[in-house]
């Protein structure tokens, strides 16, 4: 696809928080990178190297951060686009292919996707295994798509009975949404069904808050949270000494 | 939770084929088990290690498993429960939970998760970014809930205008379901939505097929296979000389 000595685009994602949550392949794509291209919080977490230049930018820029990885690419350069979590799940892949769509020159340019473990994975380790079963994942975020669809979304989640993960619940412009998206389920779900407030999980300041549909508190999510809302068998499992476990079963009764 | 010496559970899973894709925590907990228990398919992606103990199983004995590995750890062993992609999802996690939900003594013993890099992902990376928004993850198999269950499912998915994975789309024993699932897939989705079949990602034999609603063919599907059906706004990228991409934008437009 591209001659040798060609420059070409890496996608990667390190991981929810810890190095050990970071796949071997990411890790090797980042030390043979000439160029990492980011958000700066991202970029922090990837060891200097020596020679290797960094092109951190603000959140909220990943088309033009796509760009500028295709445009280095092309002069020859190994781009490292970094974000945290898995890169296809919420986050720079898209906008990298939203880009390749876009600039037809682009379309030449080898571009390698390399997949990681997702906050929803890891907030579900913490937590015991919510996501065991059939589940939908949505962003609360109605920066790029509007409020009606994520409604809808969030009623057909509820209607299928899915566990539901959802990212991006909350931020200082968009307090208000968590509590509408709250106010739907409860509308929708058995008010017993578990809750869980994962935040910062496998960072220092991680915080585990879990309750149920009735009882959650919609303002303790921010953009550092991860809330899984469950299905009609998502179930408790009380503990010694610790918060309990939750879990989906496997199976689901024959009740239709 | 528990005293010095006491064994423990660490519930690992080896992503979904090269060791590339297996995390640093899941490589050091394969390190210091004593017991690894699992699918024989699984442990035979585990090197062997002098004085570690193999119990290999059968597929479909998953409570089983769950059962022998709290079993050995109450005796004061480090049991390596091993799946392959991530134990959270479709996989050994719930089973583990199920079993300690059932047995009060269970809940005495120190039990981890370690997240993974799930079958959905990798085909995505491969893909382009098919996940890249909103999404349902579904498995088609009934061995343990029934049929109307996944249907209403699939159906509440198509309402939601979610992309779609698939998990265990058919097997030698379950070979019509994923035709019902297009058939149901075709009378709620645009016959041009992108489909994807990836099948056994990252190993010798992986191979993708890239089609369309209208065109795909529900036999490709095999239990290595992982189905993507996109949403309305998922899109393809053709490139010279490969296959085209498939991405979900990030961005849906106000049509509400």
């Amino acid at each position: 696809m591209t001659h040798a000595g060609a420059g070409e685009v890496l996608v990667v994602g390190l991981g929810p928080g810890p190095d050990h949550w970071r796949t071997p392949e990411v890790s090797e794509a980042l030390t043979r990178a000439t160029d990492l291209v980011g958000y700066k919080t991202y970029l922090d977490r990837c060891a200097p190297r020596p020679g290797q230049t960094r092109h951190a930018s603000d959140n909220r820029e990943e088309c033009d951060r796509a760009r500028l990885a295709l445009t280095l690419a092309r002069e020859g350069r190994t781009v490292a686009v970094v974000s945290g979590g898995d890169p296809g799940v919420f986050a720079m892949a898209a906008a990298v292919f939203e880009v390749i769509d876009s600039d037809a020159a682009a379309r030449q340019i080898l571009v390698t996707v390399m997949p990681g473990v997702s906050a929803m994975q890891a907030a579900a380790a913490r937590l015991g295994a919510p996501l065991g079963h059939d589940f939908c994942v949505i962003s609360l975020s109605d920066h790029l798509k509007p409020w009606p669809l994520i409604e809808r979304r969030l009623k057909a989640a509820a209607d299928g009975d899915f566990v539901i993960a959802l990212y991006n619940p909350a931020s200082k412009t968009r307090p208000a949404q968590i509590f509408q998206a709250f106010d739907l389920m409860r509308a929708h779900k058995a008010l017993e069904t578990p809750v869980a407030f994962a935040r910062a999980v496998g960072r220092p300041d991680e915080q585990l808050i879990i309750s149920t549909l009735a009882e959650a508190d919609p303002a303790t999510a921010d953009m550092a949270t991860l809330v899984i809302i469950g299905s009609s068998q998502t179930r408790f499992v009380q503990r010694p000494g610790a918060a309990p476990w939750i879990y989906t079963p496997r199976s689901a009764p024959d009740t239709e």
